[in-house]
């Protein structure tokens, strides 16, 4: 799994116990699932279909830094599944694991519309190839 | 089921496409759990440790008023159980179901600690008997 | 009055003196008075027009649970008066009380505009009156 | 009146019609009226006492300038008593008016405390003061 | 320098050492230098183009009253050059100081276009002026 | 340079013209230097101390994704010398860089304190480690 957003955990992070909020963590996954699929499906209208069961394993404190880790399960037809698993930086210790993400890929009237896509790709390799034709 | 509290969609709950950010919701969901527990246990040190999961049905837009249900599934000895549903109220269309979420009640050390709670109780017979007692 | 909207107090809510901010009280107080007045009034276009003294009489800490009560004053032609209390949900006390906040209801243009209401209804016995319309 | 602090109306602070956020602009107030006491009264620890009735005149759009001005009404011995208008920088036509606002000076423990203050001071006077007798 | 608006340091503008947190004064500093820009300029189109190095050269605390400085260096025939800083209200100690804030005003296009401004303007005198030409 | 921190351009992130704010992409800046930095010093208080000269290339739309990289240029004896750029994720085009930001490390009371690092280390790297040390 690649762990790419971080978090530095502060006062506005919080409950009121003082450990790290449950929505918050709940608040980043979502939005890192979102730009994930956004990112491979090359589509800017995805939407949280269904999360399975999420596990809180332990919690941050303020000052803590959290890393967001996102890796492909499968490449349906007009969805993504994905796999999420917060956890603090420095110490590798798994806050939450989410084993299904259900993403959707949606046309212009809001349906479910086939997005191509069957394999993790990279923007990199994008860019080089588009280069590459337009050099051609 | 009992709906409390209400949400007005505003811009600032709004994802990139417009429609009602799904990590908000999820924000939203975990406070109403954790409040909902807080009062039932009588203990402000509640965390959530597990949450089912979860159906997106449907969305909604900027300007909907949504409400937030809460039920109690099972008290624990150190823990509750609850099921909650988040729909749009004036349609009553469900936007998010979720069938079981685990809030545990620690103690001051951060470690589970049985809540001596078995059935849901209202504010105000537990303020009633507060006053009669006080009265006698 | 009935009290729906909870609120758990998080230090995002904090003023610096780690009290309850009031002017987060105060946009709790309108956002609950405009989703209200939409709800009863059956139209997304309501704006605040006035709110009369308000009294802090008390404030609240970071954890607490508080909860937002509206009553209907008095339905005018082109507005709806509530009166609001928010107070602390475990003790009852009041936190702050406001008498009278009129809402006024618009037209595309943004004039004033009758809503032709004139009592408190229920969502449940709309939406039971339009499935009883449906079926008939 | 003299108006210092300025907002820019961005796309968080509108409410679901696209205006101006009421509580948005109430939260405002009661944060200028707050550090203008504190300056005022060379005291950390002020809160809101009392808001007089608050008249909405006009809204404001995303992308206008907003200014708050504040003005004494009057010292009392433990609190102060406020005028605040907030208008749109461009234009001055005013967005809301308050008559009076009464911020109350607290001790270590919560309780009003006498401030000592009867008039308004700049703080260029105070710190030229201060320089004086240090130097003398 | 005039110092127009104040902030009153609050939890959620906080790092999680507890001091203020310098993105937040960042965030501050790019949205005075965009309302003072769109004041002078009379045009609601301008952005942020380049920014001088930034020193910091104290923090703030929880509770303390921080005020933003602008000045005006240079009107460029599409931009507009501002000085900045940011003090500690109550002790005017240097909080952060910026040199060179370049504003470009833009058309509807989103190109560079001229302003047609070359000295700072008062509102009050622009609207006397309005009210003299529309009497005469 | 390593892309890390990711971010989906919301409603919330947007000035007045509907573009990303400038003021929000520099807190990501300063936030993503400040936790690199505790990554890196092992350490959790570290405070931005200087920011040289930033340069707006071009800006985001709501609904496009940004990402963040940051590599080291320096290790001082009590700072760390980064930069760092801000690019469109899907395109590669730069929306702001820095060449240099300057964060120091704090011992307890606050002043610049040496921190013992000379060059980039990986967490699994210093783990392994720990895990090896721990072992023998």
């Amino acid at each position: 799994m690649r762990f790419h957003t971080r978090k530095w955990v502060k006062p506005e992070d919080l409950n009121a116990n003082g450990t790290l909020f449950g929505g918050k963590v709940l608040a980043w996954i979502d939005e890192e699932a979102a730009l994930y699929s956004i990112v491979q499906l090359e589509s800017k209208k995805v939407v949280t279909k269904y999360i399975s069961e999420i596990n809180f394993m332990s919690t941050a404190m303020k000052g803590d830094i959290i890393e967001i880790g996102i890796e492909v399960i499968k490449f349906g037809t007009t969805s993504i599944s994905l796999n999420c698993e917060v956890r603090n930086k420095m110490t590798h210790e798994s806050i939450v694991t989410v084993d299904n993400i259900i993403m959707v890929n949606l046309d212009e009237s809001g349906n479910p519309a086939p997005h191509g896509k069957t394999k993790v790709e990279f923007v990199k390799d994008r860019l080089a190839k588009k280069e590459k034709e337009g050099l051609s």
